[in-house]
């Protein structure tokens, strides 16, 4: 037995002997206790290991976020399996990808998931079987099977060190990168979030973000760890999240643009009052109207990736408005240049990270892991500075990541243009982001039609939603005669941002 | 490079570069920033290389709190070299057995700790150099040299997880063991006080302590941890602890009995208005009468020792008085019978932990590191239950480790009565701990004479003092004609504590 181990069971059975009657978790109106969880838990992960799931192995769910999905993630974390939340946003060709190259030995599945999953469950070798959530579980076996065992799991040795959880990301090329994390990893990266925003049992998060996320499931993961509760919202719905928070008295909100501002638009201040702190990216319009409608609360500015294990900076908008806040503690953080050489403060290069909260690898891609974790830091892709206080002041993407972040979603151009491009009508295309007050960013493609084709933007647009996930869709389509080149012949992307970086169709 | 590292060189960096200008360390009026102290610590590490120390090798100290000893503190940890504290208190027999255990390549002695030093250091051959602390260090090196670098050591790998510090203490037998810990068992141990303790930048720790002890090292790396002020006292002085208490608005402080209650007796509630929050083991009545000086400050109970990386339990005295408080974060912590199965809520039994804060093991001890390490769980050597609600209840030491703590110090009775022992007039003996008001627990002697002697209490008593550590001397000695024997014929020490288990000489 691991002597120095300490997993996330040892969280759940933490808060079951601390406060067994205490609610853990709300959804649709149902209050379950941490012991109640720690049963839950303990029965799914007899029921996984009766379908002969062991250490390592995946376990993927394509579902909105459910209270069976909470269950799972406890229960793989139980067992030592490894966790696979699938994006229902993505594609179906993209959700087959994600499932081909995790290869999970189960599927679960939500309620809306069912045609997709039975279109991609014969071309997946690694599936033994698939089970369905809700009532309807057709065609699939009820998930609800898995937790009817003879006897919960017994107490059992996990790695902590291991992985545990697979998060897809946006890829160059655009193909989906698997970030693993280990329980370790996101325990670690969890403890200092409770430090920084000084969370403990009273604290109640409002789970409005999807918990294929990393944001979604590290918060939930941060209250529970703090021993407080966790209000988990099927999706978001800005009128009932503003319910939510005053029914049950929430204190801690994670969002993406333009959540924040939805709910601040359906809820009154009264409603509001119980909220203490609000994580996330935002306009300072919104960030203002938050804090006029919520003088006791804080809006916390961040900066983050699935591959740091989510949040690696951490401040009070306030203490520097627009920056990205100070590095959480655990996180060593730096800003280097193409050659490695850490660069004076206030210069602009990529930042990058190492300590215990980096992630364990890409999952099967030991190239781009080798590549990504050089020199013994995590290149984050990400561009930015420091300032004299040691705040960090993000900066844009890296050239060679040069990604659209929409509404909590990354886009990579290159994917964008991939699809354009498969259009008859068009000779070349540019895709960037460009400022957007709802979705922080919104995508743009900038096109040269071929001799002779004249296709309209609409069309481009759809054409585009009909290949990869509705979220790619350009916003805005623009057609030129020609795209500016470098003294190299390349397309020079630095000169149409600056031509076309605005937010219009011109 | 270990990218999942993160040590105490990153907290140094980390302050010095968030706060550089901000105080981290006050002692006898002297304000060091942040930036000062990564400038002292590396200038240090850049002198003990220069004396052939590297990773691994052991760098002692003999000596009060000094701001030499912070700073050795740091250079240690930047090298990845273990500090080896000696407890000043210990008799000069003991001092040689924990040198000769560690086996330093370098002894740094404090001002009254020459003639011991001197005496010790020819038969430790593992020694290479002593360096005297303060402006007459002679006969040894002055300190004060290994600052005089030509360049700061540069940044340097260290793993986390290797031995950084060995505390010795009380052992069956008479022997000290040496619990070695690394500094990942700090840094964990002391993020799960500042997480409990709500600790940040604006606290300011009073370190009365020495650093030679787990609790004194533990609070001033936890507040340093917090990006927080130590104000370091070279000894305890209740008069001046009140002073610095107002003088630096000191916030955290960790006492034993009977510092607390000393420092009420010489300050005005005025003078104490800045302090938040007490750590340590007192009397009701001293924590009453903190608690009615001090209203916005609170006195936390806690159970903890060196192998567990100091405190392990904490909550406020008033959630739930004379109980040792619950676990803090990061510990698994259950009670057992003696084959080691877990004993129901309320039942007595050993306490086990286990966990990243579990130490790596005694230091040259394989037997008793397997045998304190048996089935994956630390034993304390402890006894106590826990209640419903999860509050641990200290219930003595176990039999095999039937130690008496007084004044912060661990006492075996063993070694006192093999003290004792030696007495030509003593036939037999047995120690045991009463109650004591001012120092927890006081040492009581209870003898059968041999034929025809009547050696006097005091003599008794003056007699321990001549062999081992002066805080060992019994504080009360008794004669008896015989002592209870149990039924198979041993010394019942049970029977004896019954008979004389209170605080007087009769």
């Amino acid at each position: 037995m691991a002597l120095d181990d300490f997993t996330l069971a040892d969280v759940y059975r933490r808060n079951a002997a601390l406060a067994p009657r205490r609610t853990a978790f709300v959804f649709e109106g149902r209050h379950i206790s941490h012991l109640d969880y720690l049963g839950r838990v303990t029965r799914l992960a007899a029921g996984l290991a009766r379908e002969g799931v062991t250490a390592g192995d995946r376990v993927a769910i394509l579902s909105q976020n459910a209270l069976e999905m909470v269950d799972l993630i406890g229960a793989e974390a139980y067992i030592g399996a490894v966790l696979l939340p699938v994006n229902v946003r993505l594609s179906a060709e993209e959700i087959g990808f994600v499932l081909a190259d995790g290869a999970p030995l189960l599927l679960i599945v939500g309620r809306d998931y069912q045609p997709i999953a039975q279109t991609l469950a014969p071309s997946l070798p690694s599936l033994r079987r698939c089970f369905g959530l809700g009532a309807d579980a057709a065609p699939f076996q009820p998930f609800g099977e898995l937790y009817d065992v003879d006897d919960p799991a017994p107490r059992q040795d996990v790695d902590a060190d291991a992985g545990f959880v697979i998060i897809h990301t946006a890829a160059v090329g655009g193909r989906p990168r698997g970030a693993l994390l280990s329980q370790r990893n996101l325990l670690i990266a969890q403890s200092s979030l409770i430090q920084a925003l000084g969370l403990g049992e009273a604290d109640v998060n409002l789970g409005v973000l999807p918990l294929f996320h990393i944001t979604g499931l590290g918060l939930m993961l941060t209250a529970q760890q703090a021993g407080g509760v966790n209000v988990i919202a099927a999706k978001f719905d800005a009128a009932e999240a503003a319910r939510g928070i005053a029914a049950e008295q929430v204190t801690l909100l994670a969002t993406f643009a333009p959540m924040l501002g939805a709910i601040l638009e359906h809820a009154s201040g009264d409603q509001l009052r119980s909220l203490r702190a609000v994580t996330g990216l935002d306009t300072p319009q919104t960030i203002e109207c938050f804090e006029a409608m919520c003088p006791n609360a804080r809006f916390w500015s961040t900066y983050g990736q699935s591959e740091t294990s989510g949040l690696a900076t951490l401040s009070p908008y306030r203490e520097r408005p627009k920056s990205a806040g100070r590095p959480l503690f655990w996180r060593s953080m730096a800003v280097v240049d193409a050659d490695d050489r850490p660069l004076p403060e206030g210069e602009v290069g990529e930042i990058v990270l190492r300590g215990p909260t980096v992630f364990k690898g890409y999952w099967n891609n030991k190239a781009a892991t080798a590549h990504a974790l050089r020199g013994g830091w995590h290149h984050t892709g990400d561009l930015g500075r420091f300032d004299a206080d040691g705040y960090l002041w993000y900066a844009g993407r890296a050239p060679e990541k040069d990604l659209i972040k929409t509404g909590g979603e990354n886009v990579y151009p290159a994917e964008v243009e991939a699809a354009i491009r498969a259009h008859p009508g068009v000779a070349e295309v540019v895709v960037i982001g460009v400022p957007d007050p709802q979705w922080s960013e919104a995508i743009k493609a900038v096109c040269v039609c071929r001799d002779g084709a004249s296709p309209s933007a609409a069309e481009i647009a759809d054409f585009v939603a009909g290949q990869i996930a509705r979220f790619k869709r350009p916003k805005y389509v623009v057609f030129v005669a020609s795209l500016p080149l470098t003294a190299t012949g390349a397309i020079d992307r630095a000169a149409v941002k600056v031509a076309h970086g605005e937010a219009s169709s011109d």
